[in-house]
């Protein structure tokens, strides 16, 4: 019977929108002989990575843990069990991903209201004070890293009306988590999401979440059940967090070994010295940059350190360069998304990705294509 | 800040149900530097997958492909793609596995007629028969190889019942798959659902799938939109199968890489004669396991290979036994699940822990132990 070869990739590096380069302390965990998935040296280490998790978002939530699916998974993860049919909900749309999340509230039945910037702009906090003027929504829901433009969102006066109107805040932290400060108590989030890929530098797959009191008080309280049993978190949190660990699904055991690892590796380090380190090397790539005639979308001060959005300069074409950049250098950068395909590069520097190295390469590679 | 310890897990012998032992070339694609999820190279890599879930499944279906979540999501797919409220499913339930079929089937708001059979019994088709003169379902959903109970159910006969009564078939093969023979063409398989983490031994974590034109005609036919966006076909599968790989999610890439070797290394064994090995490794347990006075819970014309589920002996204690083959031998083996717990065990021989090595190992520790 014929068969495929033997896997040959090349030598990538990966500044695009991720997945990141992972150190390879996480590859080496992450190939470790598999374990059972209720074996009792697992569950120790669903604990160390549940421990680091609320360490890296700044959180004592004791609903805290991770997904088995990437970090869309955890995007549904939050609003189908936030939701019921009927609930309201307002989302604040600044690019793909908010966008995505009105999809999947509209999936659960909710009425949505939407509020809107233009993209490559933040959400204006006045939009969400008026729209609150209209009605009573059971969550407020918005992206605090765009990945589709690099909008940097403030969250904390956002978060006062949300808190005002009774609502939930619930956060998209796929792109910052890990590479930006995100205090998840301080700042009053209910429920947010993130992804393995991006600042965390573990591989893509995994999605951790974490939920306050309030939002577990209104999980408790649902009339209907949760409309996906993967997601269900009234099963999952036995199996995380239940005196008995019970069996909900097979976890990917490998990809918590690697996930362990990169949490490790991001504790080492230190977050404030993580944070400054995303900064540092974006103010690097910034000013490479901008000598070579590129002008970024979003404004300074709303600027995402580890998603650098550009827009492409007249002539360039998008297709061929960055083909170029990959085929003749191994450095992937990402294209635009939704509106932005074709007109804007994504440049990525997030976690393991984010070294003057990678600048350096990409200027360097930059200066001889264009 | 205090971190965790480097992963010092204890090198387990798996023979659960699942996951199993991984092959070391598995490993080591897993660990091979990551590249991004639309990057040529791995769309290649996708595609290599799928020509050999294909060849796996014996099935041409062109909707075939691996959903980026764990054997569970994959049930959920397959339902939540062919349910819509108030659809009619007609739904088998032979343990565990069938009973969360239908979980799933009402959280779709489907109308469920359920066909029981006794936990260690196959279904009776004729049971099917009398049930489809009361009901006219979309669906017919059976579970090949009850992993709960290890029971390996015929299928032909149902299939055709499930033609006859213009239902699809749907499939539970998550313990089947690469184990025990499956032909998804021959046997008119419409849906059909397995993980990676059984008789193919990569890691836990995905859910290879297949869907055949009458299943995709159903999807084109849908009134309503799928109530899950991370698992909404018309949405996945332009990233699997169309012509421009749209970005749905960000893909597990390292756990794909695994899944590539693994289906490779079915591929050099042979269909045929890595069936034969499963059965060759269960008939030397079987006979070991009998020698030691322990009785299977399964006729014998009906018992899974990979999973032999055996009643636990007067006498014995459950927890304390698996736990000292865990702790003194490093063995795991599964306990009993549902109404089962703390009546059976369940022993897999499943893909890389298919040997007869595997088999000593465990008798020579359990006539140790008891």
């Amino acid at each position: 019977m014929a068969y495929q070869n033997e896997l040959n990739t090349s030598n990538r590096i990966l500044m695009g929108p991720g997945p990141s380069d992972a150190h390879p302390r996480v590859l080496r965990a992450m190939s470790t002989p598999l374990i059972g998935h209720l074996d009792p040296e697992f569950v120790a280490v669903m604990d160390d990575i549940k421990e680091m998790v609320q360490k890296t978002l700044q959180t004592q939530n004791n609903l805290t843990f991770v997904v088995s699916a990437p970090g869309s998974a955890g995007m549904e993860t939050c609003l189908v069990n936030l939701l019921e049919p009927g609930d309201e909900a307002l989302i604040c749309i600044h690019g793909v991903f908010g966008g995505r999340m009105v999809d999947i509230a509209e999936r659960c039945g909710a009425k949505v209201t939407k509020v809107e910037a233009p993209w490559g702009k933040p959400i204006d906090p006045q939009d969400v004070k008026e729209a609150l003027k209209s009605c009573r929504p059971k969550i407020l829901a918005i992206v605090h890293a765009e990945t589709s433009t690099g909008v940097l969102q403030p969250l904390e006066e956002i978060s006062k009306m949300a808190k005002d109107a009774g609502a939930l805040l619930v956060v998209d932290a796929v792109t910052s988590y890990c590479g930006a400060d995100l205090k998840v108590d301080e700042w009053g989030i209910d429920a947010i999401y993130s992804g393995s890929q991006k600042c965390l530098s573990a591989p893509p797959g995994l999605s951790p979440v974490s939920f306050s009191d309030r939002a577990v008080a209104a999980l408790d309280a649902r009339q209907t059940k949760v409309q996906s049993w993967f997601l269900d978190l009234s099963l999952v949190k036995n199996y995380w967090a239940g005196q008995k660990r019970a069996y909900h699904h097979t976890a990917p055991v490998s990809a918590m070994f690697a996930m362990r690892e990169a949490l490790r590796l991001v504790l080492e380090e230190g977050l404030e010295a993580r944070f400054a380190r995303h900064q540092r090397n974006h103010a690097l790539l910034r000013d490479g940059l901008e000598a070579l005639g590129f002008e970024f979308l979003v404004d300074k001060q709303y600027r995402l350190p580890m998603l650098n959005a550009v827009k492409i300069p007249e002539g360039v074409n998008d297709a061929t360069t960055r083909s170029r950049l990959l085929n003749e250098y191994n450095i992937e950068i990402g294209g635009g998304l939704g509106k932005f395909a074709g007109k804007l590069w994504r440049i990525g520097l997030m976690g393991e990705s984010s070294t003057p190295n990678h600048v350096n390469m990409l200027l360097s590679a930059l200066k001889e294509l264009m």
